[in-house]
């Protein structure tokens, strides 16, 4: 075969592994994903990172899998009831496809997502007025892109764990996320940690376990 | 003032303000560690990257202070009894500074650090005789430099949360850290969220956060 | 010589030539302020980035020169009536030297400096505590370093030209500015212009030709 | 909704919100465009970034939009008597795209611009041949590629305020306009401030406001 | 002609000449490969960084030629009875390219490679079982992307010479594989050695030599 | 006009203006070289840098140009008597395309180009079979990719003026010549001078100005 | 303690574990040797990097040691009879510290150094004139910085297993040895490996496994 | 020895071999310029970069020679009558070093220098001043650091062959002179070519053996 599927992570992390779509082919994706899910009936498993032809062949081989051309991920089983609630707050609008991954990854690793998009900094007031839901939630995660500033703000108002996701939107002269992944690892707001630009599966998985542990 | 400190922040978020010693004179320092312990008296206060004057001056200033050296931190007040247990886990020798620094700040922020050193891949065995008191705890923090393969060979061992915090340890070209830095966020293994390079402070935070909610 | 002063810069641009000290001598500082005084008497003439020696041989040889050791700079000569106000907006404790620089350049070059010092947005209600003053300025210089927020949050508040000075304040991989620096130009808000890092001099220098054409 | 447009912005800053189009759909760019224009029926408002797509789509649905090709921007609603003049100057053919996305910019935010294009310092009589346009403008923007010597060169000629946009015309290893972008932050002209790369509208926002403020 | 073929570096060296096809024409990289097969009869020779075109060409022209797809290479004569063995080891799905290309190259330049696929190190175990294979080999190649973290794992295992290859395999801000470059050059395990990111030929050549050397 | 050609640059400098064909249409670059020829008409004029479709525009256009497709240049008008030669050496096949266009310049510079090719140091014998005519040359230009160690031993070998032309031909992490660029200016011989990567043009502007003035 | 030595390294890899003396104190280094030397009698251990502290304090405590105060190295034990020879040819004078740290470590690791010096391309024929002994050695280590053009130019040479050490010698802009080390990885001669600038002990370790396997 | 001078490269290259004075003793410099000397009594030979203390040694032990502090270079030996003339034109007062360290080699490689300094492009008329010495001299070297618009400028004024030598002069991120580099080698202006940043010894060897060609 062309892989070696980690069959036994689920036992000692506690979460089956997961199926990184670039560069396998859509006959590869499924045939993971039907292995994955054989190995782990109670789990649902995931697939990320999904081409258009990936899409189209998961729709017509796996009926049953739950399929999101935005956030260009698979899901085959059933998550089970979610512990605990992750809030996914996004600065601005082409964000999405990020935000929508992260979503899709808490809720697989068994926690709820509450998505609340286009809060940039550059108008306060859409962020102030959503922060019940925020304050509320066991764990925050703040994607933004541009100059990121919205993790930092974000940092000085909530005591909850926070994770950031620099993401590669700009204009000019931004290094394809680079730009938004200095400043998250360079807050002023204490204790802000951070994953890969537009890595919203990574952060995700990390919302997940911290939230489900402390619901 | 030379300063305004952030007085209200625990009421937003549940700690004080810390003192960033970077580019404060030692005086300044020991006026904000004052303020801070007075607007506070029931929380323990912190001041980081201290130089060697501000260490002199807090132990003259302030007797009743906590000061490590090799951390460069100083403590004032109590912290607490603490609620659930971090493993910081360390590479190598050189990483010391930080893993205590990381420590210190856990203790703070109201949580039990366990600190495990020189476990670094190279030689497996050493890591896997910790594998006990690692599987046990409430948060894993993953302190390594050169080429940071620590923080993966965790990730596919725990499930807990996981932070990896990349030190500027190297030889020959490693770009202060980056390399370190690069790898983290590049990790094989699933959630591993990052910090700063030598950021033991913010791992710190992040960690006590989360296993207090979750212990 | 080693030097040709450009003595007719002030006929083709309203403002006398300025010493840029980084790499002169004390005396050959002193002899470069005589110069340009002599030449225009009747503005003030400014010597910036200067060293501890040279700061002192100031003091000395030029009694009437007002010397400012935070900002590193002396002026020689008396600036006059100042027409418009700048908000000289600050974002920490350790950014004082750069937004002195600024202040001090905004006075020499014609209009009047208005500092406020350490507000953050990881605590915002320092900054919308100080929103009068910020709104009644002509123009606003945000100067910030670590993620640099501030420009992009004040982008947000105010309709005035917005220059933002990033500066090398920072901690772990900053790169010596470059992150604050790559914010600023990338802010979500519209309009935000900058200069170099840490270059306070310079953002003074347009802000208050624009203050004094506005005002 | 996909975004949350920030119908406040006019009342805070004095100018309606822009339509960024990388990202976006032609259907998203229409339909932000006829809300920002509600909300706004006495200023103009602007969509920049726009796809051949976007374009087609804005000529189609918004036949009273004024859209422009070369600086891919469109237009709705009437921009109003213009205040003050800004002298876009370019210095190379190539520049042409971000010069019309700033004098576009120029008109919607209130202001008059004035294009002088092709006076690169290669041949210094092309912009000395230009000079009175340039010194009556209230606010000049200098725009150029490659090494960007245009800015220093009328920083020494002219004392209005002084936008540089460095573009990413170049050849061989030019860094996607680093180059010119280095270039502009590091002018030997006092006060030049400058913007991201090709990003015409930033310092047409900013020349704007000046100008206007100014005449 | 287009090219001077090094005729004599066989003769030098001890093996001769091999095309890379980057930049050459079908026709170029036929030619070049009939005229070093007339010149060494008794080698087989090596083309590689095929494109699709010049795969197709090189099987029309080349009947007798040995191509591989995956590996993007073609081989023309017979490679002779190997000399000691190279354990090619691979972390993930996505390195096939590059382990084949290298497993070729072994080949053609006189040894027996033995291809160990999906054993990275976030499931340490699949690695372990094979260890047999490795521990046996005369030298070990390690073919790694992402954090690079499998080289380390084996130099701390094996005392056989140990050529790391870098993938630019990753997600989000990896720098094309600077990343898992920079990883292998920082190794904490003594007497890696390296070659460029994604170059299995140049490890197989190494390989090879070092392999029939020794065995 | 969407130009301002500087038509008086070969009074000042000897030579008239090029064209540099990026980011221009096929029918500005004819209706350039037109305008230049007729203002130039005792000088071959030259165009750089064509597309497919502006070398098709030229060749129907221009009957009388002289067209390279390889080189991607077009000259009008007739070059006049050489003087001097240029011995271009270029290290590698691949290469061919920057060698042909600093050939080509040199010519409409006034001068005679003597083309060598392939000749890289990993066959030193190729290099040295050529001596003769690299040490009879005026000037000679070293064109080399990858390492780009030709010109620094052609540098030890003569002491006629050398311009190494660094390319941007190489495999893996060579930063689209920048491995090259830093090899070249870098180089342990003495007084090698160079260009950007690619830049045939440039190194036969200079190559030819320092030729007709030597012979 | 402050370590926890790998004591069993040279049961798995033949070779005992060495002491790296970047950032531990002369005890600490000293105290290592020892518990190494301990538990290793019949081989030779190592420490490098050694600071002159370090250097004085080894001197005095372990008089049996051999320390070289060039490769800022120490030697305890003997290393018994060597394997096969190495050829550690270097560029330039400025380049002999890390060719003492290769030379030192070759002897440690059981193989015996044959040091060549200051043969640089810049004048080939100090090379050519000591190919009897580089073409008879088992390894052969090339040593250089500037360019780094010896690496390719002996790889043109030999059919032996070659070794580049890039170097952190050079002038100007040379990114501390990145010029160097760009240029090994981009080497036009097939096979080279490489290590990280300056890294001599690396490159040593590598090469005597070979060698002595070879042998 | 420590070294292996290349005494037969004035035989080669008609200049002898320079003493490149980083890296090394104040004792190996001046046993390498009396080596030199002693087997080129008819030139002048050449000692760069020199430290203090290698100064300091050279005015003892040479007494003949001629030292100069600025340049931080030591001549022994008669250059002999020169040959053309080498224009050094200089952007700022602290690019000195660079102009005499240039003006020193032009000298020893046989030509004439003429230093014409702080003409830099902020004021023009002090460059437009000096051209009859510019445009009749052989060669022109342009050093400038900051954004390095000198060369440019130059470039469009003269035909004679141009040399940028880019300085590390500047102020905030300039990258040790990089962006200056860059300038230079993206010159709008034809032909100009570059040496590293701060090598006027390169630049002067290049322009010495150019002018004495031409003259
Ligand atoms: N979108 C994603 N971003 C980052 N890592 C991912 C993503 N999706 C999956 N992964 C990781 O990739 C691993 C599988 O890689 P592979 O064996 O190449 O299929 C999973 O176990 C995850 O750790
Ligand atoms: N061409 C442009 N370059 C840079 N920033 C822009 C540009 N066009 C619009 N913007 C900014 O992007 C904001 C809108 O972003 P969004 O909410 O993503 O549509 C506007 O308010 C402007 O601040
Ligand atoms: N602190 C500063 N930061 C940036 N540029 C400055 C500063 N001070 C002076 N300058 C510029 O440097 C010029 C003088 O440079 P110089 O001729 O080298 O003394 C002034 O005209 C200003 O344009
Ligand atoms: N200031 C300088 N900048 C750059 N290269 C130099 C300089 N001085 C000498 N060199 C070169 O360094 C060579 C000598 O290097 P070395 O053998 O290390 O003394 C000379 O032959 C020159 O090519
Ligand atoms: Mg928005
Ligand atoms: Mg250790
Ligand atoms: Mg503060
Ligand atoms: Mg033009
Ligand atoms: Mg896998
Ligand atoms: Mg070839
Ligand atoms: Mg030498
Ligand atoms: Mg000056």
């Amino acid at each position: 075969g062309f892989a070696r599927l980690d069959l036994q992570r689920a036992a000692r992390t506690g979460d089956p592994e997961v199926v990184f779509g670039t560069g396998k082919t859509p006959e590869q994706i499924v045939a993971a994903l039907r292995a994955l899910h054989h190995a782990h009936p109670d789990n649902a498993v995931l697939a990320t990172r999904l081409s258009d032809e990936a899409i189209a062949h998961c729709r017509t081989e796996l009926p049953d899998a739950d399929v999101d051309e935005v956030a260009r991920v698979a899901i085959l089983g059933e998550p089970g009831t979610p512990r605990g609630r992750v809030a996914v707050v996004g600065a601005g609008t082409a964000d999405l496809p990020v935000i929508r991954e992260c979503a899709a990854t808490v809720r697989v690793f068994g926690s709820e997502p509450d998505v609340i998009v286009d809060v940039g900094v550059a108008g306060l007031h859409r962020l102030l007025a959503q922060r019940d839901r925020i304050d509320t939630a066991n764990v925050v995660v703040a994607v933004a892109g541009m100059e990121a500033a919205l993790p930092s703000v974000l940092g000085g108002l909530v005591g909850a764990p926070l994770i950031a996701v620099p993401t590669s939107i700009g204009y000019g002269w931004h290094m394809e996320g680079l730009t938004a992944w200095l400043a998250t690892i360079n807050s002023c707001a204490p204790g802000v940690v951070t994953v890969n630009v537009d890595n919203g599966f990574g952060a995700g998985v990390a919302a997940a376990r911290i939230a489900r542990a402390t619901a």
